[in-house]
This record gives structure tokens, sequence and C-alpha cells, in this order.
């Protein structure tokens, strides 16, 4: 493996901005340009097209599945392939490299590949999966879910978007109803180049993250039912008052993710009164805990707190509280062999890479499922992400693709890790 | 003054639902009936004609002035009348004795000395005020706002609703654009019967209130701007999170109440963050204090001690904090020698009257800069207000227009108190 040979930033760049030119979107300040391609929409399939007609320009076998998944394989090797991909989809204020940097690099690697007369042992393939965000169609991931076998296609064609359209039906309208069965071809290896989404790299000063997994994610639904009153007539120690019990809520997650440390993480990101007026004691509030841990123990002891409170201040400001579970993922963690290489490669090429779990969920996630799988994280600048200000530096978006590209090369070389060692 | 002289309480309960089966409204659970008669609608005129019509039925002089505010006369004896009154528009989801009760109770106070054939040696008056309510224009006690001199007539007719009409034109629209110029006629004493809307009654098995005053008022929005990040890649330790802040200065207000004591009340009862989702930690929050008590040393020292938090806890989270009021009203003390009397006269009906300030608004608190007034408060179940579910119950809504009956007529005695002594 040598460092020398790298992938064409500016090709790289140029493919980014035609793809986000699909769907633009542009930020209220009038500053940045990102992109609005939800799943299966028109814009959707525009993005589909450029990148699949940029797959066959490459020579690459394009094979569509049930669910709409795309794989373009490289067949140049025998066995199964090294797989590298993401999503196009984006969320309705999408930035240009959530996704797309992973399925463009992709390509760029077999293109360099092809250019550098470079002969893998392994077919190469790069895939981009339907539905990833999950902003029209839920669960997120769902693509990747159904290539790992984990969904049916016939149950996904029955799953209705947010606009009330069949998702089978979108497959179809927009002529991404392929023939393939699900699960998909197996590959020898699975690895996904993201943006952080996150202001970790950019704080600490990396310029690679060799991400050894997802965290665990945990959403409850909390409804805490009191009395409404009015704001000037009722007593304070006559009150019933479920907007205070939100806000004892929401002191009690920071200092349940500060407690336990490391990385646990909680957030309330909504919040819904009734009837939200200022000089009504409200009715009831609606709200939301996301906690989410490496540790699935620490996880289950977040969420074990979390519930023992509720009860405790419920009872404190008698009021009634209700959870209920919106999302409850276990903690994902990639192949050490995977990690370590992508790690290595950093360090081929210069960079001290930072071991860190991804926050959010990816297709890498679904694909540790059959196959040994890692990511390579590049920095979100101030870690802003689903937004149209999502910025990564160009030099880090090359560096990326450069760090895919060597994995990929090493993962398919003969006598790799991984046909050595047990699948994991 | 004797005790023994009743109002007719079957009449009086006839009267209100009379009244509230005008723009009915029916609670969600569909087991409560209360009534919508949002200012100047149609409604309201249907809800004004009625009352109107049963002014001249009593043979009582109606005037209507240039806000729409009616005032019917029994011109009985000499000098400035002895009024009492209070509403008859409704927030959208008002109840059947906010307001209504106060006016119909003083047409039974008319029509009681009629039969009995008093003669005081005042004329009584029984009033209804234009849009105390404030749910369709701002600001509320508008009517008698203007009647007390605080507002011209023009300011008024120019006030634009919140469905866009203008104030001057829906009066004139519904007929109740009177001749009679603002200010009107200074009454000799103002006395208005009202529900609490407070559970204090109640919760102290009390029947009766001698209101002494009505709270001052301070409303503040308070706009928290933080750092909108995805809530599973963001470390706590990097985060701005309005959300966190808006909940620290939500438990705050509530032990800013508590430390103070006595009559003091805090609110939070509007929030709004951005952009309200499960998964991102929010870009910004939009929420409101409203600090109430009856002292105005004490509630100008609430204020401040909010100011120093929202300075710390910005500082702390490096949050931006901004404010803006959104009103503030200084306490209003009603006139001793009415409280007093409202006082002795329930302790004439066997009642031990609660002495209480009010911790709303009320018409009663604009009569008070031209007059001595008082009111008088009967219990509200639960404390429940502007709801369908509001409910008192009928004997203590004819026990509270028994006093207002006696307080009327003691007040119009020739050698009272108020003639004795110096004007409030």
């Amino acid at each position: 493996m040598t460092a020398d040979l790298h992938i064409d930033a500016a090709r790289l760049l140029a493919r980014i901005e035609a793809l986000a030119a699909i769907g633009p979107n542009v930020s209220d300040d009038g500053l940045h340009r990102g992109s609005c391609r939800l799943a299966l929409t028109d814009d959707d399939r525009r993005g589909r097209d450029l990148v699949t007609m940029w797959m066959r320009d490459l020579g690459l076998d394009v094979s569509i599945d049930h669910v709409g998944n795309v794989v373009g394989t490289w067949g140049v090797g025998s066995g199964a392939p090294i797989m590298c991909g993401s999503h196009i989809d984006t969320v309705r204020t999408g930035g240009r490299y959530d996704g797309n940097l992973g399925v463009l690099a992709g390509l760029e690697v077999i293109e360099t590949c092809q250019q550098a007369g470079l002969t893998p042992s392994r077919p190469l393939a790069v895939a981009f999966f339907t539905n990833e965000e999950g902003a029209r169609f839920a669960p997120d991931m769902l693509g990747s879910l159904a290539y790992a076998g984990g969904l049916t296609a016939e149950d996904a064609h029955d799953i209705v978007a947010i606009d009330g359209a069949r998702l089978g039906d979108e497959l179809a309208r927009i002529g991404y109803l392929g023939p393939v069965p699900c699960p998909g071809t197996v590959p020898a290896a699975f690895v996904e180049l993201h943006v952080e989404q996150g202001p970790v790299l950019e704080a600490t000063g990396h310029r690679i993250g060799a991400v050894t997994g997802v965290q665990g994610i945990s959403w409850t639904e909390v409804t805490i039912v009191g009395q409404s009153n009015h704001a000037g007539t009722t007593p304070m120690n006559l009150r019933r008052d479920p907007m205070y019990v939100a806000a004892e809520i929401t002191t009690f997650v920071r200092r349940l993710a500060n407690d336990i440390g490391g990385r646990q993480v909680g957030t309330v990101g909504r919040i819904e009164p009734r009837p939200n007026l200022v000089n009504v004691v409200a009715a009831s509030v609606v709200m939301t805990v996301d906690l989410r841990n490496t540790d699935n123990e620490h996880l289950r002891h977040a969420e074990a707190l979390l519930a023992e409170f509720l009860a405790e201040v419920a009872e404190a400001e008698q009021v009634e509280i209700t959870t209920r579970s919106l999302a409850r993922f276990d903690p994902v963690e990639f192949d050490p062999r995977v990690i370590e290489l992508v790690e290595q490669t950093a360090r081929q090429f210069g960079q001290l890479p930072l071991t860190m779990p991804s926050g959010a969920g990816h297709d890498a996630q679904m694909m540790a499922r059959v196959c040994p799988t890692a990511m390579i994280f590049v920095p979100s600048v101030k870690g802003l992400s689903h937004n149209p200000a999502e910025h990564t530096d160009p030099a880090d978006l090359a560096l990326g693709a450069d760090v895919l590209l060597h994995v990929m090369l090493a993962l398919a070389e003969t006598g790799s890790l991984l046909r050595a060692g047990a699948s994991a």
C-alpha cells in the first residue's frame, strides 16, 4: 500500500457540487447552499439518475434491488466485493456532504484505481441505500436494513410516508423498484466515509476519525398531565404544573448525562405545552428525552434513573406522567480489524486519527450485521449538521476519500487480515 | 340594613343560563357547557341585545358610550349612582359565570329593590364594559379603562383585532357605537361581584372573598439563542443548549416565588423552541415569565432577581438572552371602607369573609381610579377558569348577589361612610 496514490480532489468536489444542485436549498441568510432530496421524491430520482449515470460511465455493473438500493460494482478480481457507500437522500434542510460524500468518494476510489491501472484482488463496489435519513419514511436506514436482511422488501413497500404515499408505489413511480432481491450480496467488508455531524474532530484538532461503532439510542416521549389554572390566581402551593415538571426533567437529563459521564449524552429537544399561553398554568406537556451511549449497560442505567426520576417528580408535583418509547437501538460495535486499518491508513497520511463512536445512525451499522465494517469520519465545521450551512474543508473531503481508497485497497489485497482472520 | 332581603336565586340562574346559551361552547368531554362570545362579534352583539333588553324591561335608563360600554341606571334618589357591573364578553373557551355573574347580579339587585318597594337615596346602576377579556382586542379591560379616562375613544377605535378588524368599525357594525362620551359619569362607588377564578376560597373553606386589590403584573418574553446541534454527536461539554437554559429559568421562577413567599406567584406558561425535534439540540427558545405580587416593591425585587439569574445562566451556558416586556401593571389597592363594608355584609349573612387580593385583572381596577371601589369574590370549583368546566355552586352565586345587594344599599344610604369620608 502506497500513500502516493491520491484521488482527484477537483473531480470529487465537482461531483459533490453537481449532486448538490439537484433539489437546491438555500439557508435563511442566503449564505449557504444545501439540498432537499427527501427519499423517493422527484428530486431524489434526479439525484439517483445522476449518480447511476456516473456509475455506468465508469463501466460499473449497476444493480437495483427491491427497495431501491443501488450498487455499482467494478468487477476486477474474484470473490465477494469490498464495498463502500452511504446515501444520497437528505433531510428537508440537508447539507451537501451528509451521505453524498461517502457515495461520491466511492466513485472516486474506483475511477482512481481504473486510471492508475490497478487490478485489486477483489471487486470494488459502491452503494447508495434508500431512505437513510428517515425524513420521509420511518424507519431511517431503511434501505441498508433491508439489504442486511433486517426488513423484507414486502414490509418495506407497505410503509407510508409522512405525505401519505406508499413506499412501494413511490419506488415504482420514480423507476427504482429494481429486480434484485433483498437481502443483498454479502460483501467481504464494508467501509463508509461520512462527515462527523458533530464538533469533536474540529474541537480536538483531528482530521480523521476512526469510528469504533454507533451509540445506542433511547428515545422516550414523556406526557405530563397537570391542572391548568390561572397564572395570577393560583397560589404556588396549589399548583400541579406540568411545565415546571418538564423543566425539572430537562435539568435532570443534563445532570444525568454529566454524572454518568463518558460517552453518555442526553437531550430534551422537543416540548409542546398546552395551551402554551403566558398567563395560564399549562394543562399538559408532551416532551422527548433522547439518551445515547456506546455502552448498553450504561444506557440501560440512564433509562432506569430517568424512570425513577419521573416517578419522584410526578409524586412531588401531583401530576400524571406517562411514557412511550419512540426508538430503542442497542449500540453497534464495528470490526476491530477494519477500525485498525482505518487508523493505520490515516497515520500513513501523516494524520493522528481519533478513535471515536458515532453519535448518529449510519448505513454502516446495518452492514455491520453481515460483514466486517467500519467508518471514516472527516470534520464538520462547528459540528453543524442537517443544515445548509453544513461544511467540511475541501482538503478534509479529499483526505477522507484518500483514506477510503487505501483502506479499500488494503481490504482487497490477497492475504489481508480479513481473509486470514475469522469474520466478525 | 336587614339581611332578610334576598335576591331571587332562581331568576338569577335563569338569566345566567339564557345568556350562556348565546355562543354556546361545549367542553371536549361533552360534560360542560360554557360560552364563546369574543368582544364585538355577532355572538357578543346577541348577548348585549339580551342584557340590554332585560335592562329596559326593568325600566332602567340605558346609556351606550363611544366604546360600547352599556350602563343601565335605576333613577331613584339623587346624586351620583352606586354602580356595579362587570363584562359579558368571554375568552374563546369561556365559562358561564366569568363577568356575566357581576352584570346579571346587578340586574337582580335592582329588580329585588323594585319588588320590595325600596327607594334608595341614590340611583343604582349596572354596567357591562367592552372587551374586558382582551381575547380579541388588546388591551384587556379596554372598556373600563376608557370609562375611567385612561384611553380615549378615538385611540380605542383604531385598535385592530387579532382577526384584523378595527374596533371602531366593529362597534358600528354590531350597533354599539353609542352617543355617550368617554370618560363616563363618575359613580359614588363601584362594586364588582366576580367568580374568584382561583382555588383559594374553596381550599380555605370560605364562601365570600372581600377583595383588597389586584396584583401587580410583570410579563417578560425571554428569547434564548444557543447553537443547534445533533443530539447524538455533540458532547455535553460543547453544548450551548437554549432548551436547558429555559428549563433552568423555569425552575428558578418556581424557587423565586417560593423564596419571596407571601403573595408572590411566578409562571412559565409558554415555551416555543426551534426546531423542536427529538434529536436536535434547539437553536433557540422563546418563553414567557409571568410574575405577580400585590406589593410593588416585592414585584420589583422579583424582576431584579430574574434579570440577575438570566445574566448568570446565559454566561454559564454561553447563550444569548434578550428580554422584552409584554406587560407591566402596578398593583391596585381598593378602598378600605368599601372592603370593610363587604366584610361586614358577609358576616351579616353568617359568613366569615376572606380578605384576599385578586390575581387576575378586573374592570374594578379601572373604576378604582375614579371612585371608591371593591370586589366580592365567590368560589370557583377547583379554581377552574377560562374553561367550559368553570363552576360555582348556585348557592354561592346567590350569596354573592345578596352580599352585592346589601353592600350597594348600604353605600346608597344617607349618611354612609362614603358621604361622610373623603373620596379615595
